[in-house]
């Protein structure tokens, strides 16, 4: 059994701070950082001092309690004023992981309807409490997904998965290594191929990190080898992780991921992705998905610490988008803490936000 | 016109030594090393200072050279022996790349020829005459490719590419980056995406390298990014190179090119590998190709030369094939400097290994 309290967290709130790991240090050295400024919480999610879709949907609603804790109002419109600042601030920080806009949407229709009490220090209090409830339902949700995703494990399997979708991606245990680290506790005999995830290196960096951690057998392979090892039938399963998944099925998450799924598709290697409901954008469609480019000296340089180094001429233009589209035929499965969707996505994602409360 | 003359030659025969450029420095610093021991020539090929299927075959001829021109032999059957050893030796560094042991095999079978004479300075002579004729061939056969391959590309075309093929992967010009280079010459508007090709980065350190040298217009991604381009549609062709080509059309080459002609498959992206018909392997079967894995420490290292700088735990296992294989029903055409083989290629290679003078 897991137990919540005892789970790593890697963004935390107390003493009136909000605490996290700085993820860029990651393997080398475990540092933390904390702060009462939502500007500089702002700052860390650009920087991707913290990053992964969920991590970021529960700092931005920290950020906001930390703008409610140290708002100078003396009055309701005042303090509404300064979440709405902060608010905008914390949304400008990245575009594709949806979990950031509605963290920052939950918090102020908590602050809004609170705000109806007329007492400032209510509405302190419940954006506060709101936060805390964004962190520690991502956590259930993701021990809830772990349990529901490790039943498509099997003894034996070889799982290939992108980026990091651990603790360090999200409130806590993850979303697919979340599956990874059920599967694994529930005692199945079972090995990780971890890719590097260039440009930055979260596969390398973190789930290495982590698998290693949990004593989780696991392989590091570049990114040039997934293919390869596909056609060796060396890889039974894919899971990872999604940035913002669309009512239609479309996902967008980690660039490398599209590649993933063609080469997946190509060699019938079942392809899942694992994501709460908070990732599920039931408003937006495929041409209104923001993809974020990222500074061209990601892609010229090594990864944190080291990205001082370039790895090419400097004076070389890139492509660096951070994210890619991986359409719904591509997709064996979408795995949510209300169980698993599958095609037509369009009809099943509906049913399961509907069970979230959604009027779609 | 193409000068042979002028041409950047990354490695050369003078004063009796071998003199090349160790490519793990490059794009940061130009260090030519020399020697007149084929021991450190054998080391220079394992190391990867000589690096890409054609540069590695005219290295090894010019190694035997070495051995022919200092060894102590007095008679015909010692310097027969030298040269067996010194083969021997040479043989052993990479087992995928089919030049090595075709270039290895040429010299040995002049020399065989020339001790018929009787003559022991004749054979010492013979063989450095060799090693001279590999590696002018070697030019004369990617300036003759290049025009070939340059015939089917267009003007707009924007050209993927991995590895190295260029002038450092050869004796001079380079195969796939010899047409993209002979397409440019010919004033063709065309613009470069090169992969950094993890481990080892040879595309963003070497092709990069040349590309900017020669000022054409390029891109450098990272390996996560091939398939999302394509499914943008801005890559209009592909074009590498090939470590060994099998009658049947498979042919092996740097680890990574295998996914990308899956990609190309899956995009309707024509896909060409360019290689000298010394690439081509005709004795040997798919089950007979070995795959060279390499040292774990690439994976888990910058390239060079920051190959001391961990991007990863130091613990964690990995794969590290260095090439993968492609099927033929993934390659639209072969362009070899006896022309363009298309499918079937069971037919089409032996129509140009005939060419050569093989009975097959």
């Amino acid at each position: 059994m897991v137990n919540l309290d005892e789970i790593f967290k890697p963004i935390y709130f107390k003493d009136g701070q909000m605490f996290w790991i700085d993820t860029r240090y990651i393997p080398w050295e475990e540092i933390w950082r904390h702060t009462k400024d939502y500007n500089r919480v702002a700052q860390a999610i650009k920087d991707m001092e913290i990053r992964g879709a969920p991590a970021i949907g529960v700092a931005a609603a920290f950020g906001m309690a930390l703008a409610a804790i140290y708002s100078n109002a003396r009055n309701i419109d005042e303090l509404l004023k300064d979440l709405e600042k902060a608010k905008e601030v914390l949304s400008k920080t990245r575009p594709t992981a949806v979990n950031l806009f509605w963290a920052l949407d939950r918090v102020m229709q908590a602050a809004l309807k609170a705000s109806e009490s007329g007492d400032v220090e209510k509405v302190r209090e419940v954006v506060l409490n709101e936060a805390y409830a964004i962190q520690r339902e991502d956590i259930e949700q993701n021990v809830r997904m772990g349990k529901i995703g490790a039943e498509l494990i099997e003894d034996g399997d070889v799982i290939l998965t992108h980026c990091n979708t651990g603790a360090l991606a999200t409130a806590g245990y993850g979303t697919a290594l979340g599956v990874i680290r059920a599967a694994w506790e529930q005692g199945k005999r079972i090995e990780v191929i971890a890719t590097e995830t260039r440009p930055v290196a979260q596969g390398a960096r973190l789930t290495v990190w982590e698998l290693v951690r949990e004593g989780i057998p696991a392989k590091l392979i570049s990114d040039t080898m997934v293919g390869y090892l596909m056609s060796k039938k060396k890889i039974s399963k894919v899971f990872l992780g999604a940035d913002r998944i669309l009512l239609s099925g479309h996902f967008a998450n980690k660039i490398g991921t599209y590649q993933i799924a063609v080469l997946a598709h190509y060699h019938k290697v079942p392809f899942y992705t694992v994501a709460p409901t908070s990732t599920i954008d039931p408003k937006r469609t495929l041409d209104q998905l923001v993809i974020e480019e990222r500074s061209p000296e990601e892609v010229r340089r090594c990864p944190y610490p080291y990205e001082k180094i370039y790895v090419t001429v400097p004076s070389i233009d890139v492509y660096n988008p951070a994210f890619d589209v991986t359409p719904p035929e591509l997709v064996t499965g979408i795995v949510t803490e209300e169980g698993v969707a599958y095609p037509p996505y369009w009809v099943s994602l509906r049913e399961i936000m509907r069970k979230k409360g959604y009027q779609i």
